[in-house]
């Protein structure tokens, strides 16, 4: 299980667009295949482990980037707030719209995309307890591609 | 304990800047002081109670409304996205601008106001478990109005 400190601020203001303030940027993940991402930073905004169990983080896709191909059995509720983009969840290919909001089930296949001339950003939402993910394997891969517009879609190396 | 009927769609799309598709729009409080608010709606984006536990709502206030003044024991993770307006918490007024995070700590008094020429609407995440609202006593707003910048700012009826 993934557990961080509390990070609980009442007044999380920006500095400039899209950057709050005293928040620093990250690596979209420190470990794991770093080949299965593209140009893809995260920010921390609010990690509430003890009360409401909520955590909150901005994602930011540069152009032509994308996050990683995996799934797992806790959800994502994703809200692009920057830019332009796409997503695959499960087996369906989402434009994303500023303000949608997208959910990623339990264990649905998952990738987000920039489109090729602008960042994707959008805010994501967590529990503080949450398993690890899973990435595809080559079997998975060649299932996903059975379908020809989400073999176009995603970016991914198998596992095995 | 408010617990309400799961709604998870995965792509929630909008209709037109802040209406999603197939979302309702609801009264802000459909039981209680209906003098402790103005002109405010509410909108269900998502309800998760069996799996993350997250609820996810939208709220918006019309030029010059205003929420009611209030706290519980649940916390209030606040993200506006449109327009203008501000905020009390606790004892600190805060200028709201879009895409920043306001966290409304557990029992802290609060109160949303849209400025006199814009809407303001925002993302209001909670727990689908948690308490009823309390509303200020005599006490309570004498107190609250000892601040002379939080007086001008508070709109409430006391309820003793």
């Amino acid at each position: 299980m993934n557990h961080e400190d509390a990070f609980l601020p009442i007044n999380l203001a920006q500095s400039e667009p899209y950057r709050w303030q005293g928040v620093s940027e990250h690596v979209y993940k420190a470990d794991g295949d770093v080949s299965s991402f593209k140009d893809v930073t995260r920010r921390k905004l609010f990690i509430d482990p003890e009360k409401s169990g909520i955590e909150l983080r901005y994602f930011e896709i540069a152009p032509t980037g994308h996050t990683t191909l995996e799934k797992h059995d806790h959800i994502h509720l994703v809200i692009p707030i920057r830019g332009a983009g796409s997503c695959l969840v499960d087996n369906k290919l989402i434009k994303l719209e500023i303000n949608d909001v997208v959910h990623v089930p339990s264990w649905a296949w998952h990738q987000f995309r920039a489109s090729d001339d602008d960042h994707l950003g959008f805010l994501c939402l967590v529990t503080c307890e949450r398993d690890r993910p899973t990435l595809p394997t080559k079997e998975d891969l060649e299932i996903l591609k059975k379908d020809p517009s989400v073999a176009d879609f995603i970016r991914a190396h198998q596992i095995s």
